[in-house]
């Protein structure tokens, strides 16, 4: 499908592209590059990397895709430090969890040149990070937004979206604007929520916990996620993340008031409405 | 162990549990009540009932060890019905999720009777209802609280601890009130937060969860969990739940103030403070 495809930032999702790109012959040179030396000799070690660069500029020259893999307030650096050693036609994508911004710097960076730039969002992770954690079925069956602009070359765009495909990924299009939006709702809120529950429960003896059932297993274990990623993603979405508290916190203080009035009515609506949306997150899946 | 054991109420949790006595064999003779005819019928079909009653007083008359596994509302209205029917030093247990009030109401009404109520509280469920989700394994290795009271009598306390440990529970005592101000905190609470930010997302189109990762869908999956049995779990619960929210919240604006004001200071604070929890709540397992 490629000649030679860039991986920059080889953490659990490069790591995990990288692998299934390989698995799936996706590319005939899959160059990778990574900041720490010890990660660049993992890399040169597994069968998925063939080669590990320490030069950021070196790792990209000849590729004709390159998917930059860093934290979301690390992309734009890197891009604009590697926009002219491009060549020609050459695909960007990143995996940012917002695009909004990400997208609109990069696009203005790279207008005139030769060069396509198209965000991507593969919504696939883990609380677990780094290499360690790898393994090529993670993007299997995940889903996949890119958000090209009224812009975007249609034909890099096919290209991107028939190797998120290949992959095994559900690709869908749409605005960054829109994906920031949404996965402020789906994504990002309940990342909050699960944060902010563990971090109420600090005074806690630690063998409190021996009591847990599954409920607070499920809804703490993405509160186990890298504070420094999720710092990064939710102040960059800060805005659309608040917009999406409105509706929770009134929804909250609907249930509290229930409780305090012993109000099984509005108690009984908020948990139907909450059975009916968790029926229909199952039913899409 | 027991010759007869009653189970009142074949739900998901009372299936199971009856499913795991008589595989490990802790009973000659299971006897079980069910209100709707159709209940009966097919608890008669299977393996685990040896006696599926349509009379309530039948099915505990000569039974060693009663279990009540209705929803907590009307955990009492059995108790006081079942009460003169017993037969001395009978064992009568329960499996609600809130035990002060439960466990007061019986012990009020059992006072100089010769049989002995002690609370437990087996804590494996499922957002799944109804027997024809139970298998015996539910049980197994969840967490198993029991709540005597001081005049709780020491051989029937032993007797009950070694039927839960005896079907693999790991059994913990402690006074009702401390247990329901622990599930307040690490169950209640995951569960309201968890109906609530489902119904928060309820405008959302049913589309929009086709691009919804592993976070929505372990946040959410306890809000599939039956309302009805939620609501009274909650009710009879609310005062300390309302407690409970208390540092949520307190933590919820101090999360919301970071993401205005773009504090990363104490953004990360309490994504650090919610990984530790988290990480506490994994080693406690």
């Amino acid at each position: 499908m490629f000649e030679n495809i860039s991986i920059i930032g080889p953490g659990l999702l490069g790591s995990s592209i990288a692998m299934a790109v390989k698995e799936r012959q996706l590319a005939k040179h899959i160059h990778v590059w990574a900041r720490s030396e010890s990660s660049r000799r993992t890399c040169s070690e597994t069968s998925w990397c063939d080669s590990a660069h320490e030069n950021l500029e070196a790792s990209v020259e000849i590729s004709d895709l390159i998917i930059i893999c860093v934290p979301v307030d690390i992309i734009i650096p890197i891009f604009s430090k590697i926009l002219k050693t491009l060549k020609a036609e050459a695909i960007v994508t990143d995996v940012g969890s917002v695009k909004g911004a990400i997208c609109d710097a990069a696009n203005t960076l790279s207008k005139g040149s030769p060069i396509h730039f198209i965000g991507s969002h593969p919504m696939a992770g883990s609380e677990k990070k780094g290499m360690a954690y790898a393994y090529p079925e993670l993007v299997n069956k995940a889903p996949c937004i890119l958000t090209p602009s009224p812009e975007t070359d249609t034909h890099a765009l096919k290209k991107l979206l028939n190797f998120w495909d290949a992959l095994g990924m559900k690709t869908t299009c749409m605005n960054a604007c829109s994906h920031d939006a949404l996965v402020a709702k789906i994504s990002h809120l309940p990342h909050i929520l699960s944060s902010t529950l563990a971090a109420s429960l600090k005074d806690l003896d630690s063998n409190d916990f021996k009591h847990a059932g599954g409920g607070l297993k499920d809804t703490t274990r993405i509160a186990g996620g890298s504070p420094e990623i999720w710092e990064s993603i939710l102040l960059e979405n800060s805005n659309k993340i608040l917009k999406s508290l409105e509706p929770f916190e009134t929804a909250l203080n609907q249930l509290k008031t229930s409780l305090e009035k012993k109000d099984s009515k509005v108690l009984r609506k908020i948990l139907l409405e909450g059975q009916a949306v968790r029926k229909g997150i199952e039913d899409a899946q």
